[in-house]
């Protein structure tokens, strides 16, 4: 397949008309063909109008035409072979293990919200059955189900540029709740973008569906991307990615005339909490995980870990020691853009001029372009709390901080000064106090949308019980998740139907149940 | 009890120092003691650090211990007798038949969420057993459980002093979610208002929780509520009112440094279409239908019905005359407040005053102050959708508009012009066209959070199927609902917990369940 460096709107490939997008591998500098260059208001118009013109018949596909449309476009995906592995490393960076990954990731993604749809738990039936006889007011039959909200923006990723890009979990979970998808692919990967959106174009008419259920445009600017969230047809929106492009969606999400809902995934920095026992026993053992989870990707995982929170001792000296030498071990990974490495960059330098803040180890120098050579910075707890609104934020890469307590009373004061968090992790052994356990899991629980004990944030399973969200700034809105089965909730809304004819109803909630869907109902 | 126009901050009375508060008897004018005042921010920041110190140990109350609280708050206010129904007769106008049923309501609602915080189900349980022998990544054990989200405020409303206000809905739901609440009392029934938190208050001593689970403070002024959700100890906001109120709160939620939801019920004007069929064979019954729905409580409800639509015919003007004759034979009835009353007659004169729009009938001109008379305006399609955005806005009260079409193709273009509704009506009969019914209930549930064939929209059953809600403005977020079991949702978060130890573990995620609620596992 070649690259035409068009958008996909609906059916029709169109150029775009503004300002140059030009992919750069980053670890060579050299710019990539073809050219793609920013869509105009107009393209924008166009492409919200098809996604409106579609969610009509879209929102009313049966089960299984919707989930052999998701499995369709994992098929699709995997149809476009190395020639998709292979651009993207270019575009990215990345490894070819971690792409061939990412892809499967993605694949099972859309086949994991397939059988969702299937199964229709998440249309949330309830029933409660008319009471004709009931005084002194009869009661109504009443049918509630979910409905999806609309068409839906989504904003690719630039470090995840299959599992959060084009077809990444946030397409998967709208179309999955019958949103039609406007996806504005990340301006580092279009061309991995544009074989991605040739392969859903192709399921969406493989599968018979109307040519707005999908359009994929591209934007280099903020102002492409309010303009695009500021169409009155635009109902929810999924971005992940900066703190300031996910505050300034917000923004431009709140001033419409209709406010929607955004969903954003933005800023975490994922503390780490080593226990004294646990580090007395294993402070080698964790090292070599931490090392290894703080410099995969070159950090760029929105759940690395940023921050390592332990009482000053022996034990933590020897925990740096190891980490430290794991460091130098290892290779400098290139970062994904230019722009990214630049501000890893700055963002080290800003904690290296901190007072009371050491860099106590790197990673081996980058001898490429835009290498991300890792940092462990050390301080302790006292610096850390007096400077926690610089300390405190997120510098996307492979760079972490190690705060020195002097007494596991600090953990608290530490944990209460953290914003919101996607992550927090313990690592602890039966020989630590279960009530410092306790007392920090319930602190934290507050602080993050999941905790773990004795592994590592990063690696994140798509499943039902996973949440990748959490209170402010790690997500705009803590009462969901990106990741997991759950995530379709964000892009439905529930409707009642009183009285309704049994033949009006939607099949979900006919008497006869034709799509068998659970349904919870009170006689 | 006396009433002593204190605010009631946890277990302290406190007197307000700002602007004066007094409850008005709208039906004579007379101003009833005592005198309230606007709280302070110091109150304010009292009342909010205070919920903040009971969110721990209240999210962590068992089932049971929640669900007591809820049914004690329920007996207390049942236990205050006959003196808060004389007292809110006085302070809002409503008869007395309407306020018994408003308190049985409420004291339902207390008791439904009793019921649905036993069960266990919001708690939405996930379990994901851990797969250690799976290739090529072992999984690990994920447990997704639903916590609240932390302190609610709640805004009373002016039209349920009961239902909506300082134990209403929003308040029931949060308490049930384990979110202590802070209500700001509606200025036109602090009396009612101090009854209801005393009575509040009473089941927090009796039950032995922490005196911040509820309190209760006044304020008059926008910049009261403005600064009360400012807080940063708040996590989210439940509002029922006006659409400029419900706006401001947004804006000012969206504006602090971690933005909050707010869920705003607003404004809705509940379409009712009258199909060609169903007009014919029973203009007459379904004319005392709607005009009963429309002249009950003075209009004063949010599903009151506020637009007809139907083919103009020989039916329609049957429909209109019964109507007619129906209103005339209604007395005024008194309004909430000077204030309401004051904006229903603009609301009255700004539609009297557009061009091919005809004032059709009124009830019975008032005898008393503040008398609501009602009105029934006739237009046209065309003028309706050319004056949309005047006309398709609500007037607070027993005011509605009949449209008269030239076909039932413009119900189509009507109703695609109409914002976000909290319900939509047809009324239609086996006569009537299929296909007609089913494109119209298409196309409105895109536009409402209610569909009703056969009946009028006000009455809101209180049940597991309701959805009180629906898209902006009719809600701030229509992802949720205000009135039944789903009410709870507003107020959760999930969670996840990745291989933590059992005895460290939520009570409902550890292995023995021991609250023994409903859980979803996959092994």
């Amino acid at each position: 397949m070649n690259l035409t460096g068009m958008m996909l709107i609906g059916e029709r490939d169109v150029a775009g008309s503004g300002k140059e997008i030009r992919a750069i591998d980053p670890a060579t500098g050299t710019a990539l063909d073809p050219v793609y260059r920013d869509g105009s208001t107009t393209d924008i118009k166009q492409a919200v109008a098809l996604a409106e013109a579609a969610f009509d018949s879209y929102r009313h596909t049966t089960p299984e035409q919707r989930a052999t449309f998701l499995d369709t476009v994992a098929e699709r995906i995997l149809g476009l072979g190395d020639v998709l592995i292979e651009r993207l490393m270019a575009e990215t960076g990345l490894p070819r293990p971690r792409l061939e990954g990412e892809r499967g990731r993605t694949v099972n993604q859309l086949r994991m919200f397939a059988r969702v749809v299937r199964k229709g738990d998440w249309l949330g039936v309830r029933v409660d059955h008319a009471q004709p006889e009931r005084s002194p007011m009869p009661r109504s039959d009443l049918r509630f189900q979910y409905i999806p909200v609309g068409p839906v923006v989504v904003f690719g990723a630039s470090n995840f540029p299959l599992a959060f890009s084009v077809a990444g979990g946030d397409t998967a979970s709208a179309l999955a709740a019958g949103a039609p998808v406007i996806v504005k692919g990340h301006p580092a990967h279009p061309g991995g973008s544009e074989l991605v959106g040739r392969a859903i174009r192709e399921a969406v008419r493989e599968c018979g569906l109307h040519e707005g259920v999908f359009s994929l445009v591209f934007g280099s600017t903020p102002e492409f991307g309010q303009a695009l969230i500021s169409d009155p047809g635009v109902k929810s929106v999924g971005f992940t990615g900066s703190r300031a492009g996910g505050l300034a969606l917000m923004k431009a999400a709140a001033a419409r005339p209709e406010p929607i809902p955004v969903f954003a995934e933005m800023s975490s920095i994922n503390p780490v909490f080593l226990l004294p026992a646990a580090l007395e026993s294993g402070a080698e053992r964790i090292a070599d995980g931490f090392a290894a989870s703080l410099v995969g990707s070159a950090g760029q995982l929105c759940t690395n870990p940023g921050l390592v929170i332990a009482v000053d001792s022996p034990a933590l000296d020897r925990f740096i020691q190891r980490t430290t030498e794991a460091l130098g071990q290892a290779p400098a990974s290139t970062m994904l853009t230019p722009g990214i490495h630049a501000a890893y960059q700055r963002g080290v330098a800003r904690f290296s001029e901190q007072a009371g803040v050491q860099v106590q180890a790197r990673s081996q120098a980058a001898s490429q372009d835009n290498g991300c050579q890792a940092v462990l910075f050390t301080t302790n707890a006292d610096t850390f709390l007096a400077g926690h609104e610089v300390l405190g934020q997120e510098v996307f890469g492979a760079a972490s901080m190690v705060i020195r307590c002097s007494d596991v009373a600090q953990f608290h004061a530490l944990a209460k000064v953290l914003e919101g968090q996607l992550t927090a992790t313990l690592h602890c052994t039966n020989e630590d106090d279960p009530q410092l356990i306790a007392g920090l899991l319930r602190l934290l629980e507050l602080k993050a949308g999941r905790l773990l004990v004795n592994g590592f944030p990063t690696g994140v399973e798509v499943s039902d019980a996973m949440v990748h969200g959490g209170p402010f700034p790690a997500t705009s809105d803590p009462r969901s998740t990106s990741v997991g089965t759950a995530a379709i909730h964000r892009f439905l809304r529930p409707v009642c139907y009183q009285d309704i004819p049994d033949a009006a109803l939607p099949p979900a909630l006919q008497r006869a149940n034709p799509w068998n869907v659970g349904r919870s109902e009170t006689q």
